[in-house]
Formats: C-alpha cells, sequence, structure tokens
C-alpha cells in the first residue's frame, strides 16, 4: 500500500473544511491541530458511501462496534475486552467527562499531567472538579498528589502531546500507587493504535492490579483514522467499573455520531492494512523530522515519540519571548500548536502527519521565522 | 421531484444501522423515533460525497453553514438572522444546555410544557435547573410558572409531540408574560422547516419584545433533512443575547460533526426543492393518518399535525391499562414512542415520514393489538 500521507497535494487539501484546513489562510502551511492529510481508508470510505446510499443518517446505535473494537484490541495489544460492558459515547473527551462523573464526586481533585490536551483543563474545570497539575509521569510526585487527597487520575497513555508510550513497569508502578490511595483511573488510549512498530501499547486495564479492574478506559479510532468529525468513541470498563459504565446515561450514547459509529466499525475489523501503511509513513516522518530540526533549527529540542504524528518541541533555547507558535505563524506563515494552552510556556507542538515535503517545508518555515526576527 | 417518503423498499430500510432500524427485529414495523425513512437530498448526498473524496473527515468548523441558516430563514420565514452572532453546536439538545447554561444559574427554575421532547426533562435535571412542567400552551398556566418565579421558559415551536404551530398573536402573548415576569425564552425551532403548505412558522425571535430580542434560539436541519446522527445545529441570539451566545465555549463548538456541517448547509442552500417535495409526500400521509385511524381505531384521539410528521395519538379511550406503544408494540408488532416518557401517559406517538403503504401496515398492527387483546 502505498504512503496515504503523499497522497492529496496542497490544492486538495485547501480544499477541505476540517479546522486544520480551513482555520488560515493559503499562506499559512498547517502543521496544529490532531488531523492528519490522508485519504480515509478505504475500507472506511467504502462503508461511509454505502451509508449515503442508504440515507443512513439518523441516530447512533452501536451496531458491531464494539466486537469490533474488541477484536482489534486483542489482535493488536493481547487485550480481551468484553463488548458487553461497553458503552458509545460521541467523543472521548465526553466519556471522560462522564467517566469522571461516575467515579468522582463535585469538588474531587482529578491528577492530570502536564502537559496536557488542553480541553481536560476546560472540561474538568466546567463539571467542578479541582485539577491538580502533575508534570510528566513523574511517580515520586504522582504519589504526592495522590497521597494530597486525589480521588481519581487521568491518564493518558500514549501520552498526547510528549509521544511517550509508557510501559508495563511504568503502568504497574502506577496502578500500585492508585491501589495504595484508592485512586480512580480513567484512561485516554486514543493514540493506542499509532504506536509505532518496536514500541509496545500495553492497555493499562491489562496490568493486574485492583485499580486496573477498576479503570475505565476511552478509545477511539478518531485519531488513528482521521475520524475526529464523525463523532464515536467508546468507554470501555474494567471488571469492576462495569456498573459505573453501565449507568452513562442513554442521552450521551444517542449524541454520538452514527457516520462515526460506521466508519469506526470499518476502521477497527478491516483498517489495519491501511493503518500499517501509515505507520510506515509516519515512522519516515518522526525521523525526517528529527534530521531537519537538527539542520535548521537545532536549537530546538526534539525527542522522537514512541506514538501518534505529534513532536512536542522544545523551543526554550530560542531566545523567543512569549509563545513560541506565535512567532512562526507570525513570522514563517507555519501554524503550530500553541505550547501554553498545554500548560507548558515555551513548547510548541509540530504535527507530521503529511507528506515529507511538508514536514520539511515546516521546517523550514520555522527557520525562517527565526531568522527573520 | 418524486415522492421521497416512497424510495426505499423494507429490505433496503432494513439494512439501515440507525437506531429507528436497528432497534427492533423484522417483525417489527417501526414507526417510534424521529427519523424519516427517505433517501439524502441529491445536493446533501454530494456534499457528503465529496467530503469523503477529500478525506475531510477532520474537527467541525461552521464555514459557511451560519450564512446557509441566515437566506433559508430569510427566505422561507423572513426572519433576518446574523450569521455574525450564531454558533454551531453539535445538536438541538446540547445547544438547549447551553443556552440554558448562560441564561440561569444552578437551581433556577426552567419552564417546559408538557407533554415535551423527553431528553429536555433529563438534562434539565443534569445541568441542576428545576424544571416546571407546564401544561400545553395554557397562557394562564404560564403566567402562573412564571409568576411563581421561573428564569427561563423553553418554548418548543413547531411543538413535538403534538405538532402544533403557533401563531404571531400566541407568541406575543408568550413575549409579552416573559417581559412582564423577566423571564428568558430559550426556543426550539427544530421541527421549522417542516411546517405545512398553509400554515406559517412565526421565529419567536421575530416577534417585537424585549424577550424576543433577548431570546436564544436552536435551529438545525437534522428533522427537515433526516441528518440527526452527523451533529450539526446552531444557536441564533437574538440582537441582545449575542454575548451569551458568543460565551458559549469554543470546546462546545468543537464537538460538532464536520459532516453534519457540510450537509446542514447544503441543506439549507440547495435543499428546498427536496423540502417540498418531502413536505408534499408528508401531507397526504398526516391526512392518510386521520382517515385510517378513523376506520381501524375510531376511538384513537388524533389532531392532524400543522407542522413536521409526528402524530400525537389520544390513545385514552382505548382502555389500556399501562402504556399504549407497550401494547401496539407486544401485540401488533408495531413500535411508536411511549407518551408517558414526553410526561403524558395514555399518549402514544407516530411517526408517519415513511411510504404510505407502511403508514397503512401501522395502523393495521395497531387495529390488530386492539383486536388481540
Ligand atoms: C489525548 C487526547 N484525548 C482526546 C482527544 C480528543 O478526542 P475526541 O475528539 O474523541 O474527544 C485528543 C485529540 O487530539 C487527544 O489527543
Ligand atoms: C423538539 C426537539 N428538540 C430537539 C430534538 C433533538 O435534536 P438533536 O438531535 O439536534 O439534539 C428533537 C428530536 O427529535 C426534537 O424533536
Amino acid at each position: 500500500m502505498s504512503n496515504p500521507l503523499s497522497a492529496f497535494d496542497l490544492v486538495q487539501l485547501r480544499q477541505r473544511r476540517s479546522v486544520k484546513w480551513a482555520e488560515y489562510g493559503p499562506e499559512v502551511l498547517p502543521v496544529w491541530v490532531a488531523e492528519m492529510d490522508t485519504p480515509l481508508a478505504e475500507p472506511v470510505a467504502a462503508a461511509l458511501t454505502a451509508a449515503i446510499g442508504r440515507g443512513d443518517t439518523g441516530y447512533a446505535k452501536p451496531g458491531g462496534l464494539l466486537e469490533a473494537f474488541a477484536g482489534f484490541a486483542e489482535r493488536r495489544y493481547g487485550w480481551r475486552a468484553d463488548p458487553a460492558g461497553m458503552r458509545l459515547v460521541p467523543d472521548v473527551m465526553t466519556g471522560i467527562v462522564e467517566a469522571l462523573g461516575q467515579v468522582t464526586a463535585q469538588g474531587d481533585a482529578v491528577v492530570v499531567n502536564s502537559p496536557g490536551y488542553p480541553p481536560f483543563f476546560y472540561w474538568l474545570e466546567r463539571i467542578g472538579r479541582e485539577v491538580v497539575r502533575s508534570p510528566g509521569l513523574d511517580l515520586d510526585r504522582l504519589e504526592r498528589d495522590f497521597a494530597a487527597g486525589a480521588k481519581a487520575y487521568l491518564l493518558c497513555n500514549p501520552h498526547n502531546p510528549t509521544g511517550r508510550v509508557y510501559t508495563a513497569e511504568q503502568l504497574r508502578a502506577v496502578a500500585g500507587l492508585a491501589d495504595r490511595y484508592g485512586v480512580r483511573v480513567v484512561v485516554d488510549e486514543i493514540h493506542a493504535p499509532l504506536t509505532y512498530p518496536g514500541e509496545r501499547h500495553v492497555p493499562f486495564a491489562t496490568i493486574d492490579a485492583e485499580s486496573a479492574a477498576r479503570s475505565i478506559t476511552l478509545v477511539s479510532a478518531s485519531k488513528a483514522w482521521n475520524l475526529a468529525g464523525l463523532k464515536a468513541a467508546l468507554a470501555v470498563p474494567g471488571p469492576q467499573a462495569r456498573a459505573e459504565v453501565a449507568a452513562i446515561h442513554e442521552e450521551v450514547s444517542e449524541g454520538a455520531g452514527l457516520f462515526g459509529v460506521i466508519a469506526s466499525e470499518a476502521a477497527f475489523t478491516q483498517g489495519e492494512p491501511w493503518l500499517d501503511a501509515l505507520l510506515t509513513g509516519l515512522d519516515e516522518n518522526r525521523r525526517l523530522l528529527a534530521r531537519l530540526l537538527a539542520e535548521h533549527v537545532p536549537a530546538v529540542g526534539y525527542e522522537v515519540p514512541q506514538a501518534t504524528y505529534l513532536a512536542w518541541l522544545d523551543c526554550r533555547g530560542l531566545g523567543i519571548e512569549g509563545d513560541p507558535a506565535e512567532l512562526f505563524l507570525e513570522r514563517g506563515e507555519v501554524a503550530l500548536s500553541p505550547g501554553p494552552r498545554y500548560g507548558v510556556p515555551g513548547f510548541a507542538r509540530f504535527n507530521f502527519a503529511t507528506a515529507p515535503e511538508r514536514v520539511t517545508e515546516a521546517v523550514l518555515r520555522m527557520a525562517k521565522a527565526l531568522t527573520d526576527r
């Protein structure tokens, strides 16, 4: 299968209506929000085309999606998740809100790693949870935060924006702490299908611990097959969290998108060849980016991610006052995601899910922005 | 244009994945949830097919949707709504929650007419509002409820499930009461495009009153073009509610579905010929249903709706103990929506957005259920 990242040219991409391409004018090269510049996987496109033909655009029902994910998780990670306990939700963020709504109460403290996906902070505050920002995956710090009375921990694995994949050992240590302090773990594994060959994604639910059995994991095909705009995700309970996931109200599930369900089912059942071709292309890009940064903006810090297509760039050595992404946008006409929104100033997030020549062009624009100051 | 209600046969419809067709086995004829058995309008199908070709499935941005609705509202209702103030939301229900979140506080009383769309009751309770159920559109009762301290009124016009279209005079009276008691009005006009020829939908926002200027209206293409599973709606402020609509958080808008945006824009700009053909078919069905009920189940009360494809059937004369919809399902293998969920026992809601022969078949099944008791 050819590299899906190279299928579309700029003229085609600029016709898109999605946020990544529609937010800025044609002078800007967008490498910000987590969308990919790929065509749809063929089985996904076929399933959606058939749904259009059926006029099948009414309210969502999970249908075969739960089994489809269970099959994928078993083949891909050796995780045997019981489809009977899973619930459809509109997206991972909503699933996190619902899961935390079940396992915590108003005013409870929830630990979130920083940097972290910005909507985590907005939504947790909105539902009246106290957000405890815990840097990195620092076990000592995590223990202190748990000991201080946190009721839940929102674990993101693989991690956005750093691209870290946590090892079984790290996850066992996390689970041990959660067991000791009675902390409930809600796990965001949206990026898991994008774990690179040679790395291993360990679902938190497969750890042998009470807190893993009581965990709720949110999964979705939306990142790996670029389906965020179609609105479907799943809440997957550990064996001891089934009642809480079952208590997620029907009205919430009915807020999911039917095309998200149909597309995700096709992705999980027939989308692995496409995913593997994608990962081959992304693997080349993550290395290409390392070479390009070293050559053109060597003061930028970059740890090659173990999963996903996001590069968390340490721009603190560039001597930029304020937000680096703002400088890159204004002087270089390249749109990165601003680090401060993830809770860490001095960083910027670079999305390399695009053709290699556009990765190159984006880095050249960053370099230009720095030269032109 | 041919009648879109007759385009699909049962074999085709039973392949659908949406809730209406997937909930029950093949022995049941579904006339419950508000989905239609039509193909997509051609411009909608074309826009979605093009989006599949572009791989355009990332996060939603409203693009031309706001202007598209403004144009439709002006042509159709003479309502000049300013696109600059509108906000994209995932669906009408979420828009109502956000609007009431802006104009009321925890614990405030919100008046909702009964019968009413069941999720209203769930969501208002969930966000900590006290639901005051006010029967029908009874102005004296409404005044008492307003005078008792309600902070907001959730007006549904045209009304689900009764199919009533409120006149300008009625709306002026409502607005007068809201002005007098300082009650904020949030208006659900999701069914407005389905107003029958000969009736006139008056947008509440066009009433000359302070409460209309301060109203927030929720609109969507999802009922009239059957797009509920694609997830897009708009919050439209009156001129004095712009700040509150602007305060709806960006994260909420980003929860909308991109295919919902693309489909709705096509519907509002190019979907009127299809809508008119649909209304011709629905108009025949609403009369057909009257004849069928009179012939086969004459004890059922039915006021022909002035808008939408929902018939609110008064089954209190049938001597059924418990929920009539349950009896029709169990003995007649026809699925109606249970009246008790709308707040009124003894009623059932019949969805006639299907081919005339299936309307007939559904009524015959209802009659059979009553005979077989
Ligand atoms: C870690 C993480 N969680 C959640 C999301 C959002 O997913 P959804 O659109 O399903 O809410 C993202 C999106 O990029 C993400 O990176
Ligand atoms: C009156 C009314 N409001 C809201 C809705 C739900 O709309 P949405 O799916 O956009 O939330 C419906 C659905 O039938 C409805 O009848």
